[in-house]
């Protein structure tokens, strides 16, 4: 059985508190979830939200490979005619294949918020839908509060479901707008939609606040919805749309339904840290299938009984979503696990050697001095040819100082850099401003270096990311930078530097970015 | 209807990774649950786990005052008898009311992972269970892995069962171990339970390995479970165990079970965060129902709605729970919901007057430069002390100086910032060394400050955080910086600073910091 999913991370989920897209990440998370194989991706609100109108127009020129792009918007307004509608004339602009429009189902709402005549509401839905359909658009109903509105007022409810129906909509999808439905109520209601539309196709939107997300999502499939909307990490208002990264884990695997393109499912993992790269959160370890610790088992009773049977305590095979099983405190799986990973890169590492224990101590011990190599898999990489006598110096340093100085009349403080190193066992020296004192750092060792090795031009930094490791002690507390490099093959790498003071951890990983790409030029 | 709730926080709660509670921890939760009126508390593995031994021998003298107290542990072993059994030994020696083993119930667990006979199997648990309660004890019998067990061999998962009952088991509690059970199947299979063993209360174990751990709650219980499973937060091995929080709420107040005291659920938000701070977690924000997001609307749609009526966007009353309702400022607010946050704040201020509108497009404007207010309501609180003439300044910056000089031998850089201000029409200069560039001008500004507002000595920064607002531009990205502070009195508020460079954007975030700090003083 074929199940639609239907992403709307980029709408719903930026609406999330401390999560604040870029044009960019949204084009770079469009991309992600294109080649993953998301069949709908929702793209923003066009016309309502600037940055949303910017990402639909970038699209234009280099359109999605495989999902369906859809604009988010609203029916037309009480009171004009559709083609006054300012809402629809944006989402047209968007020229996406698919439109989804919010309309109000609740009499209550349409009566006490909105403030207009029932009958209004349902013109408003027939009409905005039919004008849609008339432009060619794939479009999706949203029915907002539906399943409040369904208990409270049935038939006003199943009204507004019938005018979007008449308007000519591809889909119905009822909304859980305030997420507090409960799995047995979707199905029900799901179930009764179903047979009351046997022409038109049902979705199922989702919300987390009776933490049954997941669940509900799942419940309105097994009623007969065929398109599921969430998003990854379950990014949204509150406490957030239903996770898609659960949902389709579930569907595929559990109850067998045909979600995604064959391979994509061992992919999840990534997707999901990628996503919350991109948002800058940590990713949640206790996360279901995708999180460090979905498959991890402490020492003991479990440990054992695994080395038995490996899926004795995991209720799917972690390889199955691109996780894998952890047993903690055990070093001999560490030795075993660095050693793959060094096999993975293109090392041959035994990982019995005394050469892979004492990389698992010195990984061991950065780690916990608050160092993270999961997302700076080149730093790893120097650690590796550290150990195994690959690894070259290109410079060394004597010194560095970076000046910044801001007087009343600066919006902007001046920043610069002079650094001194030695390079071939000759002294260099340069100087830099910068936007800030990373920036000028970065800029005055590059200054130095070109002359020796002018392949550093095709090395650019391309971002760089600022954590807090230790909380607790204000601006006295530990700092992990991450920086991102690409050459210009677009091979992409990132570099880890951890410090109680900024500019040393962002020199670390610098330095470690460009030793990386001189390395591998 | 009545469910009991069984709270297994310290016991399996305790195997999270990162969960270390000393036995004063596990008294100060053990009394906390009691007193919100858990009905069953499992305090520990007396015999296996020393410090759980100390937890029971101390609530000797003090007594639980509601709750039924729970020793866990495990049938007598193969081919010893229960009077040779230390394990049994162990539970009759913690002296709790309810005792609570594990046995298998899974047959191809017996065969592999115990490598005993299924027949023995079968005899520990009839002798455990009868030997128990010939001590005079309530006994739960958890059945291991039962949902699988009851997939893969059925006939011998109910005969597990049976020999609990046949020993006299108060209650058989099937346990979904690897957490992978989806509601539906969780459903048929209680009902089915039910069916069977009519004289014999059921309960439920539920995990959350497939993002189902709340909706297994509920769907066993409305199958016929009688007792509820599961841990505070949802504590646990990998994904964790059910979470009891949301499993209470919806079930008193969506499906109306008579499952805690009178006024007991308004405790509810109290509750977590303390289960939380014990374990030193923050609380997650998400989190359904307690978070501090479960019921914060950022929409200017919503926020709008929501001034018409309150209930609009919520699916329960924040209050019924102890959580309240919070209305954000953020890019796609309007001008009701800057006026409503202002009387949220205490500041009368018409969403139709023009101070109203001037705000709302200067946040709009930094907003668009990459400030965000919702996570630093204390830098929105001073644009709104500007907009009403409630602001007044402390000092004004001449000039600051930063120097960060490293060395070869040095492995952290020398940090040294300079400052010039005007204080009361006076100059007062500072100097102070850091561990990093922030910490240094914060604390010269300090300082500088301190001799004439000595009050400043009681607000603290507590956290630092950097994110690249812009990416693409590798470190010449735009950064934002939300500072964290406190008071004596345990207030916090946290402000925001932008800019290309990260010590201006720190600088503005750590001058409205102090700003805020003096002014609510």
């Amino acid at each position: 059985m074929k199940v639609l999913i239907y992403d709307t991370t980029l709408r719903d989920g930026s609406q999330m508190e401390g999560v604040s897209f870029s044009v960019e990440d949204k084009l770079r998370i469009a991309r992600r979830l294109d080649a993953f194989g998301i069949d709908y991706i929702e793209g923003g609100w066009p016309g309502a939200v600037p940055k949303d109108t910017e990402f639909f127009a970038r699209l234009k020129a280099e359109p999605l490979q495989h999902a369906r792009l859809a604009a988010f918007g609203m029916t037309r307004k009480a009171g004009e005619t559709v083609e006054e509608s300012a809402l629809l004339r944006y989402l047209l602009e968007a020229e996406t294949p698919v439109v989804t429009i919010v309309g109000k189902t609740h009499s209550r709402h349409v009566s006490e918020t909105l403030r207009i005549p029932l009958d209004e509401n349902l013109a408003m839905i027939r009409e905005s839908v039919a004008y849609l359909k008339a432009h060619g658009k794939e479009v999706v109903f949203d029915g907002e509060h539906f399943f409040d509105g369904f208990k409270d007022d049935e038939t006003y409810a199943r009204a507004c479901l019938s005018a979007a129906v008449e308007g000519g909509a591809d889909w119905l999808c009822p909304c859980d707008t305030n997420g507090g439905a409960l799995p047995h109520e979707i199905g029900e209601t799901i179930a009764a939609l179903v047979a009351a539309y046997p022409q038109t196709r049902i979705a199922m939107h989702p919300h987390n606040d009776g933490d049954c997300g997941t669940a509900n999502a799942l419940a309105a499939v097994r009623a007969g919805a065929t398109q599921v909307q969430g998003t990854v990490n379950g990014f949204g208002e509150r406490t957030g749309n239903a996770n898609l990264v659960p949902v389709i884990a579930n569907l595929r695997l559990k109850l067998g339904y045909d979600c995604l393109p064959e391979g994509a499912l061992e992919e999840l993992t990534a997707l999901s840290h990628f996503v919350d790269e991109v948002a800058n959160f940590s990713p949640n370890p206790k996360a279901a299938f995708v999180g460090r610790n979905a498959f991890t088992h402490k020492a003991g009773l479990h440990a054992d009984a695994i080395s038995k049977w490996p899926r004795a305590y995991d209720h799917i095979e972690p390889s199955a979503v691109g996780n894998q099983r952890r047993i903690l405190v055990s070093e001999q799986a560490g030795s075993a696990s660095i050693a793959q990973k060094a096999n993975e890169l293109g090392y041959a590492l035994d990982k019995k050697s005394p050469v892979a224990k004492e990389l698992l101590l010195t990984v061991t011990s950065m780690e916990h001095e608050g160092y993270s190599f999961e997302a700076a898999e080149a730093s790893f990489e120097l650690l590796l040819k550290k150990a195994t006598g690959t690894y070259r110096r290109f410079f060394e340093l004597v010194t560095f100082r970076v000046f910044i100085g801001k007087r009343a009349c600066d919006t902007v403080p001046v920043t610069e850099a002079t650094i001194k190193i030695l390079v071939n066992g000759e002294e260099v020296n340069a100087v830099a401003e910068g936007d800030g004192p990373v920036n000028a750092l970065d800029l005055a060792l590059r200054k130095a270096l070109e002359p020796a090795y002018p392949q550093l031009k095709d090395i650019a930094l391309t971002d760089y990311k600022v954590r807090v490791v230790t909380t607790g002690e204000g601006t006295a507390a530990k700092v992990r930078t991450i920086v991102e490099s690409t050459d210009h093959h677009g091979h992409m790498w990132a570099t880890v530097g951890v410090s109680p003071n900024l500019i040393e951890a962002s020199w670390q990983a610098i330095v470690d970015s460009i030793e990386y790409g001189l390395l591998k030029a």
